[in-house]
């Protein structure tokens, strides 16, 4: 039991170096061949998935550890990143660690603040840490089963996530540079978990005022070349800060 | 200093009946003479007006705990209650208890949990505890000076709510049963902190369809008497599960 060994050793350096009670998890999603995918992890001794998180240290912000554990499992800095809800059940991590002593640090009560993340699916490196066996990509429409309340927690996320549709503008972080009507729309589409009409789509879309049309048009394939868009940045993040036209 | 002496008292018992580093802050929202109000807690000890807050016991959920801190300071459980940030600033707390030695349990660093409450004007019976000196009720166009990061929790409870008026109905818990058109469009126009123009509010609260018209009007009054509406709570129900008409 390499693993156990390993937790037990760490439990006393965790004890000293993060404050007690606090884990974050992160719910780290991408856009990635018209689906809405999020990163999983399994961590060894674990048989059911989990979502990549860790610890505060002692005197750092909570922000920043978010910060700091999302560039430890993705390998970079530059992902869209935002706290939605703090997960504070009793028993929401009972059964998780029932082999190991009482006293390790794993094995403490935490109360878990969740951050979700949009990032650009090709620019994140997953990195295996020596907690985990596997780090992997997985489409929400076919999600594996979670360990502890990380399905509850995936949940509030999207949830959040499909609330926000309706207050600040998104796909910076998850389209190319370029898209056209059709990508948004399916990434709405994955976001909502439905189909929406298409020429509703345009009207609202377009209503938010955050697109520019580009002169350019994309080449190759059988059909008539299709429009290209890219986000007016300068709109796009006064509506992240303001609301979007049509808010109250 | 009666006061310091209750505090370190408590401390040791604080530490045994809490889980370390977790707080909870309370926005309380309330809507009285067409103005949105806010509670407020002036601590004994202490220049600066606070939120109403407290701690999570060692065996109770952080939801619950939330509930039983805002029964204590305003006698009623029945409230709309929800969570809204957590907020981990390293040095969210510092210069409060200065006085103080170091282990004393107020002096350790707490990361708050912000739940924000909608509360009916009238029912509410405000509650003076062994650590306040005042409760009040204050307009927030007019909010006196906070101690430690309490008005960076107030502002997101305050932005949080805007936000919300797109994704969920809002008033059931803060206008009278019965109430006019110029009623809801003065608690909008509260939350909001701007005039809306009459017209586009009638429009847009009606599409959201969680308003029933009834056959009565409001007495007495030198002009027409006002149509009275309520709330369909069925459909209110169902828009704060499902979203608003209108949303994505």
């Amino acid at each position: 039991m390499e693993f156990k060994k390993l937790l037990e050793q760490q439990s006393e350096e965790a004890f000293k170096k993060y404050i007690p009670t606090l884990s974050i998890d992160c719910v780290i999603f991408s856009f990635h061949e018209n689906s809405l995918q999020v990163l999983t992890v399994k961590m060894k001794d674990q048989d059911a998935w989990g979502l990549p998180g860790g610890y505060v240290k002692k005197e750092e912000n909570v922000d920043d550890a978010a910060v700091r554990i999302l560039k430890d499992r993705t390998g970079t800095e530059n992902i869209y990143l935002q706290q939605f809800y703090t997960f504070g059940n009793l028993k929401r991590s009972e059964s998780a660690f029932e082999a190991y002593d009482d006293g390790i640090w794993n094995k403490q009560r935490f109360v878990s603040i969740g951050y979700y993340a949009l990032a650009e699916h090709s620019q994140v490196k997953l990195v295996i840490d020596e907690y985990s066996s596997v780090v992997e990509w997985k489409s929400i429409a076919d999600l594996p089963a979670f360990m502890m309340d990380h399905s509850t927690i995936f949940d509030k996320a999207l949830l959040t996530l499909r609330e926000q549709l309706n207050n600040h503008p998104i796909g910076y972080n998850l389209l190319p540079a370029k898209f056209t009507m059709p990508e948004i729309q399916k990434l709405y589409e994955a976001i909502l978990g439905k189909k929406l009409n298409r020429g509703n789509f345009y009207r609202k879309i377009l209503r938010y005022d955050i697109l520019t049309k580009l002169e350019e048009s994309r080449k190759g394939g059988a059909h008539k070349a299709p429009d290209l868009y890219r986000f007016d940045l300068e709109k796009y993040n006064s509506a992240l800060k303001e609301g979007l036209k049509g808010s109250w």
